[in-house]
């Protein structure tokens, strides 16, 4: 690209320039940055931020400034380039796996190893025997196999008990025969896959005698370990350019007949029998359960930073963004900041404030999850007549926290990936127009996000699993049972005072709003249990009260994990009272907002009165705005995101934001590069300077 | 691209195929598909398309085979020869305006010379001399110039008084200077100017002996006629990728005092005379506001049609889609089709509702708008002493006309155009995983019609102009004046009435439920009154309220559309009772999911009771989804988009989803022509056989 003429580099923007704004902006807040930082992050990983950082910057390869431009091809060759070079910096520095994470989270690209990484691995080890680990684990924890986990085809997503392809037992040969029946059998969206692997864990129904037994894990090579050729009867590649997620190489995958050994079938849970030719069953399928569960957990906990991206980008650039006056002040000092208008306080601070939410909820149900495995461990360790010596009541409370886990990981799961995906559209529509472009960071990071709404359970079909278990919680305390958790306990407490009503001063009390979320949700489930317990309403008919259902009591949980979060010993001593008071206006704002944004819900359930949600709408947020407002460039600054990683011109720290995008769009474009003919009588299409234009390289 | 294995050419998709399962659609439901496209678009509009449909698919430049794959410079350049090719065909065939239109319909991408056939020749036109026709708009017209609109710069979007760039009248030699004082001065988002334009007309603040006039329009060359290289002292170029629209050349312009004569100012309403070098002020101001005003209907007009796109292809393909049992029938025949779950519908079937909503606004806007046009034109043909023979009433009732029209542009572009973009993301995720595939032909027209929630008007900025409005509707009733339109009517009847209160029938009778979304509008509009007019709040303050004011009063607009549309003579003569019947019930699906949606503020108005919205949502929403559910693809057919149009694997009128989705994914990809060493080890990156890798061609 032909550099800027000297005229144009010497302009600069008009009026207060961006980094006067910020500067300004952080002098009227007096909560210190680096102590929130370190209360959200601790201080070690802070600093090991800086340090992989450091590094990740001075590799030619993870240089971003052509990641915009470059089409699909160029974008996975650099990406794969990236996943090697970060290997061998791993290996290099004997990195750990929260060291790898924080350099795939500064880079931040889905990378074609992204599979080999964690599912491939992941099941090889939960899965395999000794001897498996050996054959395979070991290998590919080398990367002398690289491989992906084909669950997903054509034809079935959610549905795994629909897979069609078939691994069939040859009591012959002893070996299986992994077969696709029909063009819906495809493997498809199987990340890793599309170019870079040459091994997969396949699920498969597995037929023995005739017999189907379901879906179970399968090691197959899929391409030749030199050519990277498919192998024979093997047809596979990548399934084509996506919304976002371009740098992966999601890939499809068929079969025709092909023979895999025995040792190939993962039998660590389950397995057959080469002598018997019989099937042996799985030893502890909860385990399964609990893997999802944790998946869903890191969801949950990384929505938080996810919509924090966009609420950094947007809220600095609405900062430095100036336009049009107050219409009651015109004739005033200029134009005015837009972060000033109270239209966009409502759309940015309320997500601002669910950064923070989200955050915590994560947060706890990490705390819950580990708590629970290390039960869970304790009790596997007890032997079975010690186990057999447990009460039926504490035998109920142990399954009970379990399940409450599970649907607890499937409403958040649902209502926190949804938040932080919407959320950043919002931002992205907060900046304007600059924030269609490219170079706002906001709308690459969100389409590359957007798959996990779908992945490890839709965020709908979710909803039926939370419903079902708050079913089935209300059946129990109907029945009069000792309520064992939270959700019991709030379901009962609803049944003990229903009769008299609430009166919750939702504007008054912290604690009381966070009881009207609990009360909404006790009311919705015994709504729900009504319909289909009592009136016998088809589940078919119920779905949409369903996930109203679920969507309410995942709200109560974010609300009472903030709640809790505040109170908390670690909290109160590591934060100073200012910054604590404002992290309490944060929990209110996110909660009112929340409350009378799903105001009709709270009114049917009879847990405020419409005059609440009035002064809620009208006074009570719009006050909180106010207050907050000052604070929000520091509030976003906390969250700590280095430039390099946000990759945005209208996020930048120091507010340069006109001179970033128009050095992006003068110097780096190379569409810039070609001349065209614009006229249309021309047979010739195009003049290109071949000298001038490029395409981007390494 | 290897093709297909021959074993994998002969699997077909698993169980009942999609052209089975949509062709039980089609035979479940009477509807007269070609009766109701025929009501929609009329016979003749429809054998237009397809007349133009078989002349494009002729062409092989128009070839969409590899839109989805192509990088950037590849798409620009593809959409450049196809603007070429599309001009010599309007020329060969000598195509109206419609049919012009209509071809880009078709061809569904954003072309370089987009902004040259609007904006450019439109404001030569409409605000040049004949002078100037014969100087710059005949060239224009005849291709000769090709050119762009200026006005956005990179520091001023919605506020256009705020533009930075100047034009310096220069008695000396009669010139003016057009000038970049700033960065933010830059031109920016400027459409065909990236790398196509040679000609802009740049709007800039013209300036007179020191002293500013405000934006005014100059005509100005920017790139040489045969190099096409940028002439001197201008910084021109495009402004980079975006979230869509990557086929159009959005472009970036800096002057650095660049001279141009006294007749480039585009002077039909107002100009500089060179001999006294004075400002002569504008004829009439009110024309703009009337392109202004014609250009959002235009945008209501299409934002049926828009949504109507992504609703068939996810419509269909949630027939085609089969996943699950129902809970209550397991073990029944196989999976049920996607489309059947209420959750599925209550997404799908209200969308597909709305899209006849906006449909039918958008032809009610633009009847009022041509109805206006001709009592303006009535209205200038009277001499001056007619005019003044006007009565006071008659006076205000006439201005009163313009200024509804003007504000109900405002509020249903802003609402329409959400509507439509929202949805379409909505549509997207219905398709479960393969939403996420560019194939699904979702993503991409979403992504190319986002900035239209921002352009014209930021969807948000012009519900302002609404408020405005409406408080002054509100002033003027208050005052006790006669309502001269129907907003002063509402508003004056909701006076009348408030003291007992309303009794909607919001579940038996249709006129009462648009009657309820009146009296919100009303209730809203006297509730802002009081806030700024008696209370003296801050117009910042109030902004959020008057965003839902707009958003209410909006929604009035589009229920009382529709239900006028139901009630014409028109309507009543052309449909068959049968789909009458059906159209009924989308009204009121429309209607009651909107009024259920919003459902506090229609408590809080008192229009309806808590009893009346749980009946709406938990029976009435209900059953209007199971009864218009049998209809669902027939009323997608009906909107009549050809596949070559829709091109998209889930949307295929025939139903062979999974199919196509291979077919393209196996045998178009170009990722697939590449082979990577997987190893991290390894120093070559990549082997990459040329035979089969290619990059899309012409």
């Amino acid at each position: 690209m032909a550099p800027s003429p000297s005229w144009v580099k010497a302009l600069t923007p008009s009026g207060p320039q961006g980094h006067e704004l910020l500067a300004k902006e952080r002098a009227q807040s007096n909560i210190p940055v680096q102590q929130l930082s370190e209360f959200l992050f601790t201080k070690e990983v802070l600093e090991m931020k800086q340090r992989i950082l450091g590094i990740l910057q001075q590799e030619k390869i993870f240089d971003k400034s052509q990641n915009y431009f470059a089409g699909r091809i160029d974008r996975f060759e650099t990406a794969l380039g990236r996943a090697k070079a970060l290997r061998q910096l791993c290996v290099k520095h004997g990195w750990s796996e929260d060291e790898h994470r924080m350099a795939n989270d500064l880079i931040s690209e889905p990378g074609p190893y992204g599979l080999h990484e964690s599912m491939f691995l992941i099941t090889l080890r939960d899965q395999g025997t000794p001897e498996q680990h050996e054959l395979f684990y070991k290998k590919a924890a080398n990367y002398e196999y690289i491989g992906c986990y084909a669950q997903t085809e054509l034809g079935h997503g959610s549905n795994v008990r629909g897979l069609e392809t078939t691994a069939t037992w040859n009591p012959e040969d002893k070996t299986f025969i992994i077969h696709s029946p029909h063009l819906t059998a495809s493997k498809w969206w199987i990340g890793s896959l599309g170019r870079t692997a040459n091994w997969a864990v396949v699920m498969a129904q597995l037929i023995i005698n005739g017999k189907p037994y379901g879906p179970h894990p399968f090691v197959v090579q899929v391409r030749d370990m030199k050519t990277h050729e498919p192998l024979e009867n093997i047809h596979v590649g990548d399934i084509g350019p996506k919304f976002g997620y371009n740098t992966m190489d999601n890939g499809f995958l068929l079969f025709n007949k092909v023979k895999i050994p025995h040792k190939n079938m993962l039998a660590r849970f389950s397995s057959v029998d080469p002598n018997t030719n019989k099937y042996l069953r799985p030893a502890s399928p909860s385990l399964i359960y609990g893997t999802l569960t944790w998946v869903r957990s890191t969801i949950v906990m990384q929505s938080g930073g996810v919509l924090a991206r966009g609420v950094t980008i947007a809220t600095r650039y609405c900062a430095v963004r100036r336009q049009f006056q107050d219409r009651d002040n015109e004739g005033g000092n200029g134009e005015n900041q837009v972060i000033n208008y109270t239209m966009v306080q409502i759309r940015l601070l309320t997500l601002l404030a669910a950064t923070f939410a989200l955050h915590f909820t994560g947060r706890g149900m990490q705390a819950l999850y580990s708590e629970n495995q290390k039960k869970m461990a304790l009790n596997a360790g007890k032997t079975s007549s010690e186990k057999r010596g447990a009460g039926p009541e504490e035998t109920r409370a142990g399954s009970d926290i379990l399940a409450d886990l599970h649907a607890t990981s499937c409403g958040l799961k649902s209502l926190s990936s949804s938040t932080a995906a919407e959320g950043l559209e919002v931002c992205r529509r907060a900046c304007g127009g600059h924030g269609y472009s490219s170079f706002s960071g906001i709308g690459p990071w969100y389409s590359d996000y957007l798959p996990t709404t779908t992945w490890e359970g839709d965020n709908y079909m979710l909803t039926q699993q939370v419903a079902r278990y708050l079913l089935k919680s209300a059946r129990s305390v109907l029945k009069g049972e000792t309520p064992t958790n939270d959700t019991t306990r709030i379901l009962k407490n609803f049944l003990d005072k229903s009769d008299m009503g609430a009166a919750f001063d939702v504007l008054g009390k912290d604690q009381d709003l966070v009881d009207a979320f609990a009360w909404r949700t006790a009311f919705l489930t015994f709504e729900a249990s009504k319909h289909r317990d009592e009136q016998k309403m088809g589940w078919n008919d119920l779905l949409v009260d369903f996930y109203r259902l679920s969507r309410a009591h995942s709200q109560y949980l974010v609300v009472k994990s903030f709640h809790a979060a505040l109170y908390s010993p670690d909290t109160t001593s590591s934060l100073d009272p200012a910054t604590l008071t404002l992290m309490h206006k944060l929990f209110r704002l996110y909660a009112l907002h929340t409350l009378e944004s799903e105001a009709s819900e709270f009114y049917t359930s009879a847990a405020v009165t419409v005059r609440q949600i009035q002064l809620a709408r009208t006074s009570a947020v719009m006050k909180l705005l106010k207050e907050i407002r000052p604070h929000a460039i520091r509030l976003v600054d906390a969250w700590d995101f280095p430039d390099w990683q946000l990759d945005s011109s209208l996020g930048r720290a120091d507010g340069r934001v006109y001179e970033d995008m128009f050095q992006r769009a003068s110097e780096r474009n190379p569409l810039n590069g070609i001349t065209v003919d614009p006229y249309p009588a021309n047979e010739t299409l195009f003049k290109r300077d071949e000298s001038k234009s490029y395409r981007p390289k390494l």
